[in-house]
């Protein structure tokens, strides 16, 4: 479930290119969102709070080990701290062992939970797009996890933690939360990337749809 | 109706070149969508199934050949399996002589076979860009095929089949599937490029217009 | 009037540099819309037609005199023919002065055309966007011609010739072509390149507010 | 306040990037909008008046004396006028001790200042993002000015001051001028980039929120 494979150099710059590639997607703008993956030690890679996504430099990266948060090798930047969503990138990768998380600030993610009222639960069908995520069929009733927002980041971390663990969401790779963005996830850095791009298709074609059939 | 003009080598660069073009676009999202080209040989390049298409490296790229779909050369990565879609590929340089086929994931050919409300024709009137689709002038009534969807994208074959052979879409270019895409193909690899932008322009016109004139 | 301080060979690399910016914004995709610009001896650069105007090269842009629309300078490849709209852009040096036009195939100019419901002109007020047409004060009611599309792009000259010689249309620097696109044009290139971004933006800013505004 | 750790020539290259990035985004275009930031040395650096921003380059930038907007460094070019926004980019310096401002011509400043229908307040909640703004917590209501356009830029310094001052608005970061775009400051050119990137956010938000929800 670790990118086991390419190295902790070449891992924290395909971090960085993906960063840049998110924030012409506006995924990542305003310093917010950001993506971890794990080394193959077990590591994870996670970019510094506050900085501009676009401009994170493989040096600026924090090792955090998983099981604990804790900074196992911080960057040589002092005014650097880890990014604030950290506890919840952890949270995804223990619970549903996760190589590797996208958070998005997104618009269309913030749009596609509007469009449960309230619900917790976004229901997705009728979309190619669908195969896109892990082991799912074109013809699934997708159900996404709608949680509401928190005044801090790491509050969410527990229901987080819950909708990873609930039966109902076990085909979802991305939880939706209300009001800020999403948290979507792969068993490595090229199935996050995919999924993170399946799941923005799915929010935005939800949204124009709603708008086109009313 | 091949690339006969442009080298083996030249047609894969161009390909990949494509394929980060429609990344661009938001065509090829997610590892879905594509674009195959007739060689001067006649044997048709493929990208390979379930890849991030915009990194795809022109050694990576199936040679097939149309008539059996039969992979007369393979990438030497030996991980790599050729596009889902190459029956449907083929089908259409059979059955139209297209020298190549675009395969979009855009959302806007999803929200244009939306507007036919189950019926099977899209038709498409009274905008200047018809005048990009070979042989079509600014009055056409241009009448494209909308098919339903499948589980399994081969089992798209027989359908684009028929409506390739059907008499009231012989002008057509382009085939809508819907919630799912389309494929778009042209006489050789500048053609089915023209042809992409057109269509996707008379599909985003369609919807936005819907939207303004109700 | 003319781009008397730049070089033939500095003119044709910028036109060039501009049709890759104008097909990066959806103006010219589909090798429809162009950019036309008088050099210093008052020949007229234009592009070729049918091509992918974002791959346009130097070389490959003719010279045509504006009186006659005869080519006095073409390229060395034999397989090219001068832009179809070429009249037009020569009728408009010539009624208006401009030293550069560009033709957009934008969807935003099909859609504010929409919005005159058949009528001959599209009023534009209420906007500070207003102040970077030449001479308009951002308190004008701006009054835009809009004409009807015809089979062939040629026959649109004489329309074109007359509504550019139309009192009402005397602080305009656009013609919207209704289902078709848009002339906007300037007194040299850079006039003409920040005519083109202010009339764009015009047209999205009344399609959008429309819809919000009912 | 001022950006005292990076040099002139430092300084100059950030501004010419950041308006290059920020034409991307269509919030500069037609030579309309910029960005200015104080030196270490206290003086404003501001772009030339009626110039394509997103070619301007860092020798082209004027430096002025923000108490009295008077030109103390002018560019080589006698060709070139300090924009015309200057004398609002000074007065945003003194009254909120800005480092930097930006200056939008975003047409999402301008559909959300339409929001308001009239009234001289945008108020922004519910939205994660608001932490993107400096001491603001997810769960203000955010008070934004929106100020009545001008028939002369600089006559909006008075109610730009005025508003500056305002109680009411003493956590804004952000002007809104209607029909026109906004002002978004921050205490240096970082923390500008981050806010611009912010409140366009908040401002689309706003107005998708109202189409979708009503």
């Amino acid at each position: 479930m670790t990118d086991s494979k390419i190295s902790d150099a070449q891992l924290r710059e395909l971090l960085c290119t993906l960063l840049t590639l998110f924030y012409a997607k506006d995924w990542v703008s305003g310093t917010g969102g950001g993506i971890c993956a794990r080394r193959g030690d077990g590591m994870l890679l996670v970019a510094p709070t506050g900085v501009h996504k676009e401009l994170v430099r493989p040096e600026d990266l924090f090792a955090l080990d998983p099981k604990t948060c804790a900074v196992v090798e911080p960057p040589k930047n002092p005014a650097l701290a880890p990014s604030e969503c950290s506890s919840i990138f952890a949270a995804i990768c223990q619970e549903r062992g996760a190589g590797s998380v996208v958070h998005s600030h997104s618009l269309s993610s913030v749009l596609a939970a509007d469009l449960t009222d309230g619900h917790d639960t976004l229901t997705i069908g009728g979309l190619e797009m669908l195969k896109g995520i892990r082991d799912t069929p074109n013809t699934a009733q997708h159900a996404v996890p709608v949680i509401g927002n928190t005044a801090r980041e790491s509050d969410l971390t527990a229901t987080v933690t819950a909708v990873a663990r609930d039966a109902r969401y076990a085909n979802s790779h991305a939880i939706l939360v209300r009001d800020h963005g999403a948290y979507i996830w792969g068993s490595d850095i090229w199935e996050a990337k995919r999924h993170a791009e399946v799941y923005h298709f799915l929010f935005q074609a939800m949204v124009q749809r709603r708008r086109t059939k009313g």
